[in-house]
């Protein structure tokens, strides 16, 4: 990970986002923290519905300070959500870490974890901007080839927007870290195995003009040696 | 996914673990929620920590009808886990679904959402099998070639059991749903971007014995076509 400074917030950790265990797994640069949730796909968001937490998956977009979420209205949690504070985390599995004795396992990953307060975001143009940047965490380059939101899908849509100042990354890396008698009784294989996310072929609509081709923004997304395969 | 009857406890969901959205998408087959849970390498766990939700990745294991979870004696989340109900969250991103309107963009995932009332694990016998589960899901074929925990080991851990009956699972597959009006238009690419998670060659500790090869339960996770690379 980079360890280069930024020119951006730094992260400001609370008690409750400081970390209590494990702190040299802690990052403190807010461009680390920037990478973690662009790299995501979806973060899991927690409320507490009826004095019980709730955790569920939904999809997201980063735009500078700020993290855009939004659902339907008829969406119980994301209500909820609303009406108090919030725990969001995006996490990176990056590889299992093998040790030579089994309280050593680990995983090496990337995580982020924000505290906020969600706000409603009510102004018409600052509502189609938030949807265009979570589309576009999700589907880099979309937005501009499809058909936007139109007054009867955003009367359905709740947009909320949370503020990126209370947060906290946690980046581990490397192999294990195991016992020196372990290490020197050795016979046991340690290491890691990496792991990573791939995409695949892009599969057209079965209802789909067969003459439209995947557009270069798909394409992008998959590897040549797959694209080859 | 498989929709064949299992002879196990179905799923009971309570209003609370209910689908109040797309219920299309809900799946009652406890089999499905065993799939999912045994496909993860982490979940999401949800406590309230002084009346906020906190969100944090971990590991787990499953046996049955229980979920198992470890941490460290020293961990305020775990502690408030034991005080209270969590909400732990397993998801699989399996594909972007592009549409042809914004709104109408999605992810093809599975996810499991348990709610349930952690219980101490204070059986030593039970302590021991459960940090046996949480290994194997991790790395399968792990435990009996590595140390097994020593006294002082399993003193600092907390080993937490989870029940399975209040769950939910919900899966989308296939692509867009797009509406008539945007398939009439036609002129833009619409389908699914497949993801999946690949293993890749096994990265041997720096301070390994370079006589020690990499075992067969790391080798079997990897492809073929990665190894050969």
């Amino acid at each position: 990970m980079s360890e280069t400074a930024s020119t951006r917030t730094p992260l400001s950790p609370t008690p409750r986002s400081s970390l209590t265990r494990a702190k040299e797994r802690g990052r403190t640069d807010r461009a680390e923290l920037d990478a973690v949730l662009d790299a995501g796909l979806i973060c899991h968001l927690g409320v507490v519905l009826n004095g019980s937490p709730v955790v569920i998956p939904t999809i997201y977009g980063r735009d500078g300070d700020t993290l855009y979420l939004h659902g339907s209205t008829g969406a119980g949690n994301l209500r909820a959500a609303m009406a108090g504070e919030v725990s969001l985390t995006v996490t990176h599995v990056d590889g299992i870490v093998y040790a030579r004795s089994a309280m050593h396992f680990s995983m090496n990953y990337r995580s982020a974890v924000i505290h906020a307060r969600p706000i409603e975001v009510t102004d018409p143009d600052e509502r189609m901007h938030a949807l265009r940047v979570i589309v576009e965490q999700a589907a880099p380059g979309a937005w501009d080839a499809v058909r936007s939101p139109n007054k009867k899908e955003m009367a359905a849509t709740v947009v909320l927007a949370l503020d990126l100042t209370e947060a906290s990354v946690k980046v581990r890396t490397g192999g294990p870290r195991d016992e020196e008698a372990d290490i020197a009784t050795g016979g046991v294989w340690a290491g890691v195995l990496p792991l990573r996310q791939v995409f695949d072929a892009p599969i057209s609509a079965p209802d789909l003009d067969p003459e439209i081709e995947v557009p270069q923004h798909v394409l992008s997304r998959v590897s040549d040696a797959v694209l080859a395969g």
